[in-house]
């Protein structure tokens, strides 16, 4: 019988790492039907396991799509609640062949086991799990009430998810969101998420003429699709990564001079980074630094083109149409619906007169978050953390895109701080994707502090 | 027996409509090494047709692709050598879908034949074999010396065509070439090809790192490929289709008003080019008529651009690499080597610091052409051509590149004139390829009209 949650969970790594690997042999692929099977299976497994911990009412849910896990343990009256977030849906392992062990037989290597779907998500899932377990085992209690919201269908952009929430406010009524899905750096370099930027896209259509042209006889006098499209994107950016879209800055929150000292504190390795990308150069406006553009600043991106003859060697051709793929990243306060309509109208007006231009809304539109400073969770989570790390957290804002934060503040009304596993180099949706075992029991720990704290600051 | 080589032409019509569907029937497909043999075999026929026409020393030549077939009759001393060009290869018969009738079973529906290779070039091979063949049989005499130099690689670029020509200058020594592969418009409104635009191509690749980059993590500090080539490709051009590569018009000889005056003449219609190709809006360079743009103006255009994600959807990605490629026509006296150059040079000007961009040149050069207008053969195919029309011809210059009349020129010294029965809408290399049995009886007794002409003016 261990004495503390830390015992519990020391005594007991082996066989949480026994059971992450039985739930990485399930492949749940969200993506492809064949799988759904399985899909289903990771959720009956992942509801066991919450059961096996003294999770209660834990029930699978059905959805249009896969069904969504819940279950609660609601004892600490008067205490905070918490929605604990996660997915056990993963990525398709293609391609294969760039696999050093199959990616459904989890395999260990020193610290790491390499599988799909180690690092996103399934070890993150059994981390609150697992806390809880400890928690009831050691001292019969959680310090606050917690309810979890589990789901299958994160790889495929959540489609299930707005609704299911809308349609259940009451039963996932809390205080905040804990999101496992994500990473806090390492023991030596600590950090934690208060913001993601938002997205929104685009595709642009130019069309030219009913019929591929010949360029001797049309050479002079059609007009070229591929011309008229590389005019239009080209006036989206000057030279240096400036926006051209106007009132595309119009809506952005100045940053603070405190913002600033935040975000130089962010770890970021320029040479590390080029040796890691093979980037020649970094690209961006001059007059912030890197870590302010990759993070707080809005971006436009052409993310592919395509027209007329890709083949081998030469065709004559004045090509009929061309397209482009655009996404922008968004910060806090630009309004997806209102860039959105900004850039089809900058493509519209750049658009030359010899040919026809429509722009389509991509769907998937997310608003940029950043979480308050002063949230209760927030200081709760940086101390948990302290504890578990070598130095103090940096509050960093993420560049990429977390929809499900905008989804629980505008429909519940809460904030969303984020506690997992995952680090930067895990190879999340890559092949040999990877979880660290170490940091695993790490954030396991975290966890259990994280409850305790954020117990504590509401009792005291 | 016919008195007339003309009336010897109708006696014989109906034979030679045969023996050209005879001919169509073989698939002398040269891109595709599983037809090798037919293209062979379409070797073999028009030998034995020349054979069987008077043509004497007719051979089939070997080179490093498919053969090519040579014949002669020289007895007409003291008088000029012609030397007659065609090609017994044709197009694949892709979209096999789209074809109302199987291409290489000849369908005639009226006045048409429909296969692959009716227009390009099967009935106009038999053009000057049949006249040949008519003056032989009703004057026993040709008034000029006949060479014929017939490849099967035509439509593959030529290859071995060069390389055979230079390795037989003395067997195909000759005062002046006649193309059989054009037309010459239709008896009411002929044209005299007199020159053809040149050809470069190049292909730019545009590379910004060693992997494609997540649009959230790298978005802001990561250069675009595709961003960088829409800035070099923009570069190109202005707003109105001006080249904007130094020097490009440098070498373009200025248009007399002689030359304007000729080309307001070319037949153009554009409510009727409008209808056929969809074009919103006619574009190119304001201060040339679109005949002139069209004919006598150089052009640059991008037939092709790729890069990124091209599927279904969203795909958040910086693109690593992009990719376009180029072709310029060229007028005289630009030289194909100096504009590559010069196109080159504006491209590695243009392209931007945070990238690397390489260009290369594509293969298959050709020099723009024109014929002197004193050179005798045109004369001489005015008067014969006039004389099987309803009015006078029009001399143009064409749009397209046919790299031969270079070749000759630069290998052989001669110049070439061009005299088919093509029309312009008979659907070359599309479904439903066509040919008109009117124009190929009119255009074989244009044939026989213009070896009696070019005989008499020498004669004379």
């Amino acid at each position: 019988m261990s004495a503390t949650w830390q015992e519990y969970l020391d005594d007991n790594q082996q066989r949480f790492v026994d059971e992450l690997l039985e739930f990485l042999r399930i492949p749940s692929v969200s993506t492809d039907s064949a799988y759904a099977g399985d899909v289903r299976d990771a959720a009956k497994w992942i509801s066991s396991r919450m059961e096996q911990a003294g999770i209660e009412g834990v029930q699978i849910m059905e959805t249009g799509g896969h069904p969504i896990v819940y279950g609660e343990w609601l004892h600490a009256e008067g205490q905070p609640t918490l929605l604990v977030y996660g997915h056990f849906d993963v990525q398709p392992a293609d391609p294969l062949g760039l696999w050093t062990n199959p990616p459904f037989e989890p395999t260990v290597v020193g610290d790491l086991v390499y599988a799909r779907g180690a690092s996103d998500m399934k070890g993150n899932d059994l981390l609150p799990v697992i806390a809880c377990e400890a928690l009831l085992q050691t001292t019969g209690t959680i310090p606050v009430n917690i309810k979890f919201l589990c789901e299958g269908e994160e790889e495929i952009g959540s489609p299930s998810l707005e609704p299911f929430i809308a349609a259940h406010q009451d039963l996932l009524a809390c205080d905040m969101v804990v999101c496992a899905d994500g990473g806090v750096g390492s023991k030596s370099a600590p950090v934690v998420n208060v913001g993601r930027r938002g997205l929104i896209g685009l595709e642009v259509h130019v069309t030219s003429a009913s019929t591929d042209l010949h360029s001797g006889g049309a050479g002079g006098i059609a007009p070229n699709a591929i011309h008229a499209l590389t005019r239009v994107l080209d006036s989206m950016r000057d030279g240096e990564g400036r926006i051209l879209v106007d009132g595309f800055y119009s809506d952005v929150r100045p940053l603070t001079e405190e913002d600033k000292a935040d975000i130089a504190k962010y770890p970021f390795d320029p040479v590390d980074y080029q040796a890691k990308t093979g980037v020649k150069a970094f690209f961006g406006e001059p007059e912030f630094t890197p870590q302010e553009r990759n993070t707080v600043r809005p971006t436009l991106e052409i993310n592919g083109i395509w027209g007329g003859y890709q083949g081998e060697g030469t065709k004559t051709v004045i090509p009929r149409e061309a397209f482009a793929k655009i996404t922008c990243r968004l910060v806090p306060d630009q309004q997806p619906a209102r860039i959105q309509e900004l850039v089809a109208a900058h493509i519209r007006k750049y658009a030359p007169a010899e040919v026809d231009v429509t722009v389509t809304a991509a769907p998937g539109d997310a608003e940029p978050y950043v979480l308050d400073k002063n949230h209760p969770g927030l200081a709760a989570l940086e101390e948990a953390l302290s504890a578990a790390s070598d130095v103090a957290p940096v509050h960093i804002r993420g560049g990429g895109t977390v929809p499900i934060t905008a989804m629980f503040k505008n429909i519940l009304g809460v904030d969303t701080i984020t506690l997992g596993a995952t680090l930067g180099h895990d190879g999340a949706h890559a092949p040999n994707e990877h979880y660290s075992l170490k940091n695993f029991a790490r954030i396991q720990a975290v966890f259990c502090m994280l409850f305790e704290k954020i117990g504590a600051s509401v009792m005291a």
